[in-house]
């Protein structure tokens, strides 16, 4: 199938690369152009100067951009994907974005008849890679299955969880748990230090229990070590909980701990910390609590 | 061996039992009596008429008491068991408490040469009957090693995690992180509820990755019936969130997330909900949102 895809980053370049492993033919857009050239050169595919290029001929544009703001550019901006794109071909946005915005996306393209799925990915640079992505997929379901051999050549896990907007939601839902999850550790481990209690002690004991959760097991090391390589940065980590808490004032739910993490994630950036691992939360408390970081 | 037990309610009933199983001789005493006569029925213990009197003769005494204040007044209050007990015997707190309270209960007995060590447990009254409590001990290792038997026939893992108020500080760090990842599963799903996503999509689909966690595993069928039957009660939770804070403030740590879910549970009981299931707390939340509960 021949597939345009836009946004070559972290993230996006080896998610192209399994799909031309899968055997489509891509059509690759890059803002700097020469990420697009060194997947060209391994693979064969062609270089598009512009998003709306990159759309024309094909039957599926994937996007993986940084946010909001570039999606609506790429997509709906001039030179974009709508320019180009043909009748009855489909749009999968995998960036992780606003709710809102893939709605209106998606009701934009619809008046083209276009498809277009949102369908942010969990599990890291890693996960694009490995192509074991977890995906989390909104729009209509006839696009899902038309889509799903691609999100397979991605993903480990692909799931449908709603209509348009639907992916974005269980997105942000996922992020305010991730953020929180560390707030609550990190809690939990500056007042153990406070008291000398071991931090091994206290994660060894609750990970036994109702308080066990992911966050403890996969970033243990970054807590008991204190060095926070990431793994998901402090900054994007801020912006998905910018998303979520944008989407969270338009349908009216109240995240008052979301909007607290958020502002301490905020913090963080201030203090030049915004390219550490999102477990760095902890050195925020820690500085509170009289610690040098 | 010779064994007081002060504090018969859900919790302490089917621990003393489990120790009058593993062959033990009890000394019963409980604020209300008929507690005790109904276990001396069933097993032969005796019945003492204050703390003092269960502690006269026994060579451990164990308490399992309501909180801080109840813990001061048995301990080294007037028929206390300070009163009662013999020098080389041991004392073994396993209410939830004060870790400081710990710690200068554990300098009062050191100083009649008595050892004691704060023993809470996490699990439950299911926990209890089965005898497979999670045990956490702060206190001298030869005490814990003369208690390790005891423990055994009451909990499934016993961890020594520290001197004297070691046990109750990490009991605090497995509260906060309890209470904190209910309030970010609620935040998710009442976000996810109002745009539209099923529930059971949220959950399944951040189950799968870093946002994982236990709370969402064991309170799944709460969080999607709305039925909050207790579980672990709102009421219980936010004495020893109010714990947490107190050690917080002692100790010189800043709790901002736990003071704000505290405050949270605060609500839920000024409304009616306090012997709810802690999980109740999304029915908070869903209030903030516009939802009837």
């Amino acid at each position: 199938m021949k597939v345009g895809f836009v946004g070559l980053g972290i993230m996006g370049g080896p998610m192209a690369k399994n799909l031309m492993q899968a055997g489509h033919e891509l059509v690759l857009h890059n803002r700097t152009k020469g990420k697009a050239d060194e997947l060209t050169a391994e693979g064969g595919a062609e270089v598009a100067g512009s998003p709306r290029e990159a759309a024309e001929g094909s039957a599926v544009v994937v996007t993986m951009l940084p946010g909001p703001p570039e999606v609506e550019r790429v997509v709906a901006g001039e030179d974009g994907i709508l320019e180009g794109i043909e009748e009855g071909s489909l749009i999968l946005d995998m960036s992780t974005s606003s709710p809102t915005l893939a709605h209106e996306l998606a009701e934009q393209a619809s008046e083209r008849g276009v498809g277009m799925l949102d369908a942010p990915v969990s599990g890291g640079d890693v996960g694009a890679i490995g192509g074991t992505l977890s995906i989390m997929v909104g729009g209509a379901e006839e696009d899902f299955e038309r889509a799903k051999p691609l999100f397979d050549a991605m993903g480990a896990t692909v799931t449908h969880v709603g209509p348009a907007g639907a992916g974005q939601l269980v997105k942000a839902a996922n992020q305010i748990v991730v953020a929180l999850v560390i707030e609550a550790v990190s809690e939990a481990l500056v007042l153990g230090a406070k008291g000398r209690v071991a931090p091994e002690k206290v994660l060894d004991v609750l990970s036994g229990g109702l308080a066990g959760n992911k966050v403890m097991e996969v970033k243990r090391e970054k807590f008991l070590s204190h060095e926070f390589e990431p793994g998901g940065k402090v900054e994007y980590h801020r912006k998905d909980l910018g998303i979520a808490l944008a989407a969270g004032r338009e349908y009216g739910a109240a995240l008052p701990v979301t909007a607290l993490v958020c502002e301490m994630f905020g913090a963080l950036i201030a203090k030049g910390r915004g390219d550490w691992d999102h477990s760095a939360l902890v050195t925020l408390l820690e500085e509170w609590a009289g610690r040098e970081v």
